[in-house]
């Protein structure tokens, strides 16, 4: 039995990155790979609730390392009960979101020392890392412009354009020091040309 | 402006350890200390609903180490939110468990390594510890009665007496390292002897 592959899918608000998640697995199932969807923060019932305390506006100022402790609380419940297990058993996972979204949004975003973030990364992954993580990138305007067309912002989306900037910063830096794991796709393509990329990318991981 | 003192409540389930507060916070207060008394996990509206996920018996299996996440995610946000702004301010602050019972319950009962909880209490509280700690201590087979006399079982309440008595030893033996910060007080007394106890104990704190 051949190990799964990890792919994880980043990038700001309005991206398309559920879009793309969406041709990735219908890409992969047609060539019979076995795939899970997933995201982050969430993907079990537990994680999932602490997704809500987590995007719930709220009166309470929340404290950069409670979002960040939150954030790990949840990942460390999704990746040894829903990740890994799959990841064992030989199915491909496609996660919106991991680790990445932690340093671009918490790190980049918030101001919270990178360092802080390493040392819970260590902490619930040890050494396991995205086997690919494919960044959909596009300047901040453009996505928060299709995210407020979709529904009422959450928490995070309540945050000023400066922040999305930091965060998209943070992301294009990260991917520039790792480029090996890094796929930078530029999701300002109409939706075939981004489809056909991403399509073509995910069906190279297989060898 | 002298800094409040910070006091914590220890110990397994039914020992009397809100009762004793409440002795606590009345003999202070009737000596003019301004006191606040709080809970952990809890303490803010954002802590309360992390306490409320940890609490609820549930089908998933929850991972030690989201467990372990969780308890500090609420202790982030009830140290730096609620507890230091009252310290600062010259108030006592009597909390009913801290980190201690995150050693004997996480690490003690749910056998998670001692090192990951040191790691994490200095990632939340640098070097801040309490000034004095009560351990309110009892066989675990006197405090399971009167905890089961008094209301349904929640997630913790659950387990075995074995995981209590694993507690027990573990508070026992924090007690006999740091001698200078924990006060052990036998709670198989009479209420009236062991409210005795407490309030002269933590009157003498004021020196």
């Amino acid at each position: 039995m051949t190990r799964g592959r990890f792919i994880t899918f980043e990038g700001t608000e309005g991206v398309g990155k559920s879009t793309q998640i969406e041709t990735a697995r219908a890409a992969l199932a047609s060539a019979g790979v076995e795939v899970l969807v997933t995201r982050e923060p969430g993907g079990t019932p537990m994680a999932e609730a602490i997704r809500e305390l987590l995007l719930t506006p709220r009166d309470e100022s929340v404290n950069p390392l409670t979002e960040l402790l939150l954030m790990f609380a949840a990942r460390a419940q999704h990746l040894h009960e829903h990740i890994l297990p799959a990841l064992d058993r030989g199915c491909w996972v496609l996660c919106d979101r991991f680790t990445d979204a932690t340093y671009a949004y918490q790190g980049g975003g918030r101001g919270v020392p990178m360092e802080q973030i390493a040392l819970l990364e260590q902490l619930v992954q040890g050494d396991l890392r995205p086997d690919h993580t494919i960044l959909l990138d596009a300047p901040v305007e453009t996505g928060m412009a299709r995210a407020r067309d979709r529904s009422a912002p959450d928490r995070f989306e309540q945050e000023k354009m400066e922040f999305f900037q930091r965060i998209r910063d943070c992301y294009r830096q990260r991917a520039a020091e790792q480029p090996q794991r890094y796929h930078i796709v530029d999701a300002t393509g109409s939706l075939e040309e981004v489809s056909r990329q991403i399509a073509s990318l995910v069906l190279s991981f297989r060898h």
